[in-house]
């Protein structure tokens, strides 16, 4: 039985280093490596590589000329762009999940704890000398709804119950997460928002939940309370963001991302009040975290077995 | 056998608050309850209780008038003001332990991430209308040290674990924790402070401890380290960390607690760069949670078992 050779083709920004780190921790799975652009490699042959690890926006313009792809392996937790109807999926494709997850959480309770601590005006008193001892908030027993409750929703959760939040998920189906007190699902949203504290939404691109977050979510939630996107940007409709905050309805949002990035200049939400807008920021792959991953896979694809984050390109994610 | 009967005298700020939780928790151990200046109790035979559950600084004025005193609980975690030479000390002190250790934890943390999200830079960016797209520090992986580890010192030791940090603790003795990896004593300071990203003060008031935190420190620390003080003003030399914040030998500073409260408007950490002052507010007490507290002392007291957070007079903690 002849082997097929596997042979690496690395698409990234983070190319040289993910190069490195391959080399550093020895693949003998893999033969060839091509790099396109970089010094001493070139980019012969890549179209006969049969594995990518790539960044999906650098993946996707070569995707329909490799002549045995196998698998892609992104290294965005976002493999939306993936799923264009006129693509390709005859491969296998994993996502990457178990790294995003603590990087969320830093990003969603620094926001939290600054909304409770009230760090802006603290700040802002400081440079006026001013003594402000107005009695910051605790988290500790406010509530939190997590739309989106994966591997990353459930990261949140479980720093939630370590804070001692209450939690409620909203999810399509799925209720495996220990941290969620109560599941919410389909046409339950606003009884789900009813009555938050916090709102962290952390869904995947679904067209199912184009505008979902809007003026009867944001009503629902208590008047202080906060929102946060670091999902995707369609989720929030964004006039009805802009009139609640106008209006005093909630207490704050911050976004992380945007129906398109970076965020237009003329967009109404650069002088919306007590909105901040983070530059897609918040869980950024960082190629440490992505090649442990790709490590395993690696032996897992040439062994035949299962793939770990494999997408599943009906559902999207 | 007489029975001794035990009258409570409340002197507290929050005293009010303190009576109706008091009265809906039922204190069948307690005779009178004086609460003075509150109407309709009035502060007749004040001095005749032998239990006080008060702030320290409410309660001092009292102390030496007090006829058959047992048993003072402090409604603060500092008791210093208790430990002065020229004070009654015929009688048990307790503090508060367990209850602040969490909102500590918020404190501190909120003003970590917020350093490694730059939070305060991307708020200003949103303001600019600038697409701000710096990549974002992590608290994985970073060294923390902390100068003074009992049961808040603990709490933040297990959240700067929760969020994947390296730990180091500077005690007088103890070496307890478990979520403490290096332990320093002694004259090891600048050996403690060699490297670390982030120091966190939470030594209560002792004298010994007068301006530990000098530029020997301060210049040990990794050039972008954060300073956080929760502890106590004396424990900072405030004129060598305004030189090593102007001279950029470390990234910034957070202050809750200074040598003169509040912070005189003349003194030069109003306008010392990257110094955030924040006015004691990080662990207020809570009537909330010292109540739990008191009832289980009450029954303590009453029991004549030994009671919870009893302070040492010796120590001063």
């Amino acid at each position: 039985m002849k082997q097929v050779e596997n042979e690496l083709l690395i698409l990234s920004v983070d190319a040289e280093r993910y190069l490195e780190l391959i080399r550093r921790e020895e693949f003998p799975e893999l033969g060839k490596i091509v790099v396109p652009d970089s010094p001493g490699d070139g980019e012969e042959g890549w179209e006969n590589c049969n594995i990518i690890l790539g960044d999906p926006d650098l993946t996707l313009p070569r995707l329909p000329y490799m002549k045995r792809l196998g698998w892609v392996q992104s290294t965005w937790a976002g493999v939306a762009p993936f799923m264009g109807e006129n693509l390709r999926k005859d491969y296998q494709l994993t996502g990457v999940k178990g790294v995003f997850g603590p990087l969320m959480s830093e990003y969603v309770f620094c926001y939290m704890l600054m909304h409770e601590q009230k760090a802006s005006a603290r700040r802002a008193a400081t440079k006026k000398g001013v003594w402000d001892d107005t009695v910051p908030g605790s988290l500790k027993g406010k509530l939190v709804g997590i739309m989106g409750v994966g591997s990353i929703g459930s990261h949140v959760a479980a720093t939630a119950k370590y804070f001692g939040m209450n939690t409620r998920g909203y999810t399509r189906s799925d209720a495996s997460c220990p941290h969620i007190d109560r599941y919410f699902h389909g046409n339950s949203l606003s009884r789900f928002a009813s009555g938050l504290d916090y709102l962290v939404c952390l869904l995947p691109h679904v067209s199912e939940m184009d505008n979902a977050i809007d003026l009867g979510v944001l009503g629902a939630m208590n008047r202080n309370a906060l929102l946060i996107n670091g999902g995707r940007g369609n989720a929030v409709n964004d006039g009805d963001l802009v009139a609640a905050l106008e209006g005093g309805m909630i207490g704050g949002a911050v976004l992380d991302v945007f129906r398109e990035e970076p965020l237009p200049g003329e967009h109404p939400f650069w002088t919306t009040p007590n909105l901040t807008v983070t530059a897609h920021t918040a869980a950024l792959s960082r190629p440490e975290d992505i090649i442990a991953l790709f490590r395993e896979n690696c032996r897992n694809y040439v062994g035949g077995r299962e793939l770990n984050c494999l997408i599943d390109f009906k559902r999207g994610y």
